[in-house]
Formats: structure tokens, C-alpha cells, sequence
């Protein structure tokens, strides 16, 4: 016999990661959020690697509930996000990938696509970024920030990977922006989404 | 500086992956679709974790050939399979979460909409399954399996978390059906994924 109910389960998995969560000094909402991480990926070794800065929380809280525009760079990301959440929470979400804008400025500048979209993004004056799978998106994202085209509200910022992953999230670390990210190779949609997830549910509830 | 073709950082990201797979017993062929899961978590402790059993790679190989129609019990998973490579393989991806039906049979049989698409699956023929995120999905396929109704050409089952995730997986392994699992309570929709995108790769090139 296995359990079959879907807020049993979670329940109980939930219970699970809190006993080993003893050995962390995250505030009780931040647990919240690495809690989440823990339950989407099956590793505990997340609750060693989050760093939150800048007041993350709150600050992701209050955009949300003025109902923003939130920029993905994967449609993983974009499609892990609970869509009912997201329109409780008036909030809209925006993935550039697959944009032909995207595809066209990418051959010509002979960058990445996610590098691209966050161009595209800025230029439409979204300023929430997610970051879960692409160093460059995050990179570009502190390129424009640098040059003053771009005050990001918050940056969820969890690439995954061993070419430019670490290091973009080591960079990002050093900006005063309000932010979210692992340290090391370790990070994905699936994070960047259940991070998302966690602040929708702890705004407008489940 | 930073790396910015997209190929450039892949092939980077597999040879820096490779310098970790000499503690292991993959075959060549083993070693493709380990590196492309490590690739897409940033994490070596894959390498330790992976299962095949009975041919996997040659079955699922032989089957993708003839154009096969894969279930997925994600949208996450539906999203991260890339769909030239599908479509270059004349193969098609069902993914049935949403489906009305689905949602009326879950509540009837309180049970989880992840297993009941499988039946959904099982009713029209389907007989390749990719589960990335729900035990219960790989617990019904088994399940339909014993009954006879099933008889799955190949299973990717590495669902992820702490209620009967690493339970559901080794149920499968007691079974003679071709199979990829993981040990324990890593896995997800992201590395199911990565699982039928090398081996898409493997098929029909990149």
C-alpha cells in the first residue's frame, strides 16, 4: 500500500525535510522556501547551499502582491510555476526563448538565446528576473543593471552547470539586489520554480 | 569574460563532467545519458545512483526507432524534451495531467491525477512511460503490468522526493521490464527529461 493523497503526500514529505533542517540558521520563512527546494529536487544538501540577500522575502512578497510581470529564462521554469497561484496572485509570467526577436538577435550577435531574452525583457521594462538554468541570462541581466537599464525588484538566480553556473551566481552575490541563489554547480528550472511557488503560496495562500 | 555559444558551453560542461566518471562501471553507451543527468542537476552524485536493468538503452533505442509514442507524467517533463529531436524521430510525447478525464477519475478514486493519466495512457496504447515526478504514477504502471494490461517497451522512472519515491523505484527494479531508475530520493522531471533528450540525441543526432 502506498499513499495516494496528494496533500497527504506533500505533507508528510514536508515533515520529513524538516528533521533534518536542525543544522541551519534560516529564518522561519526562508525555511519555507528551502524546504521547497529540498521537496522538488530530493537533496538535502540544498539547505547547505541557499543564500538569500537583501532582504529576499520581503521584498519578492511585496512586488508579487502589487501583481508584477515575472521574467523565466526556460520553458521548464515557466511551466513548473503553479499557473492558479500565479493569477491569485494578478501576477503574469513572461518566457522569451522561442521569441523570433530572440532567434534573431542571438545568430547576429552570436550569443545565447536566454542572453538575448533578457535584453528583450528589459526592453519591455520587466524588472523580476528567474533565473534557473542559463549563467549568461543572469550575467546579462547584472551587464544591464550595471549600465543603469535595469533595477531588478528581485532575482531568483539558480543556474545550474559547471561552464559559468557558479560563477554567475558568485557575481550576483556581490550586487545589493534582493536575491535568491546556490552556491556551486547545483540550481535548475525546477528550483527557480519552486522557489516561485513558495512565494505564491506564502502570498495568496495554496 | 564568458563563455557564450551554447554548444561551446555544453561540450565545456561534458568534458569537466567526465573528469568525474572514471570511478564508474557505465557502459559507453551508459556514460551519455549519466553525463546528460549530472549535466542538467550540476550534480556528480548521479554517477553513484543511475540503474539500468535489461538493455534499457538498446531497447528504448530500437524503440524510439520505430516512432514511438512516449507518456510523461510532468508538463516539466513534457517541456524539457526537446521537440526538433522528437519530431526528427517521428516520436510523440502525451502528457495527459490536464486532461478533463483525468481530473473527474482522480476525484471519483481519490488518488493523484499523475496515476490516473497513466490509465488514460494504458487505454489508448501506450506502452513507453517516462515518470520524472510521481510515485504513484510508477506504482500504477506496475500495477497495470501485473494485471497484464500494460507490457511497456521501457520505463524512465526516477520520481523524486520522500514519500515513496525511492519505494516506487525499487519496485520497478524487481521487474524484468527495461528500465533507468535512481537509488534513492533524487530524481525529477528535469532528469527524465535529460534521460529521453540523450537518448534522442543518440537516435537521431543532435
Amino acid at each position: 500500500m502506498y499513499i495516494k493523497n496528494p496533500m497527504e503526500i506533500e505533507d508528510k514529505s514536508m515533515d520529513i525535510i524538516d528533521e533534518v533542517m536542525g543544522d541551519t540558521y534560516f529564518s522561519k520563512e526562508e525555511i519555507i522556501i528551502a524546504k521547497r527546494m529540498i521537496h522538488t529536487t530530493g537533496d538535502f544538501e540544498y539547505r547547505k547551499i541557499i543564500d538569500f540577500k537583501e532582504d529576499f522575502i520581503k521584498n519578492a512578497i511585496e512586488t508579487i502582491k502589487e501583481g508584477t510581470t515575472i521574467f523565466t529564462d526556460t520553458k521548464m521554469a515557466y511551466m513548473g510555476i503553479n499557473k492558479p497561484a500565479l493569477e491569485k496572485a494578478n501576477c503574469r509570467l513572461k518566457c522569451f526563448i522561442d521569441d523570433e526577436r530572440v532567434f534573431k538577435m542571438s545568430k547576429e550577435l552570436n550569443t545565447t538565446r536566454s542572453a538575448c531574452s533578457v535584453d528583450l525583457a528589459v526592453s519591455e521594462g520587466i524588472d523580476v528576473f528567474v533565473v534557473g538554468n542559463a549563467p549568461t541570462a543572469l550575467f546579462r541581466i547584472l551587464e544591464l543593471y550595471k549600465e543603469g537599464k535595469v533595477n531588478p525588484k528581485f532575482i531568483v538566480g539558480v543556474p545550474v552547470g559547471f561552464v559559468g553556473a557558479a560563477e554567475s551566481k558568485e557575481y550576483l552575490r556581490e550586487f545589493s539586489i534582493p536575491q535568491i541563489s546556490t552556491v556551486g554547480n547545483k540550481g535548475g528550472s525546477n528550483v527557480a520554480a519552486s522557489i516561485i511557488n513558495a512565494l505564491l503560496y506564502m502570498t495568496v495562500g495554496r
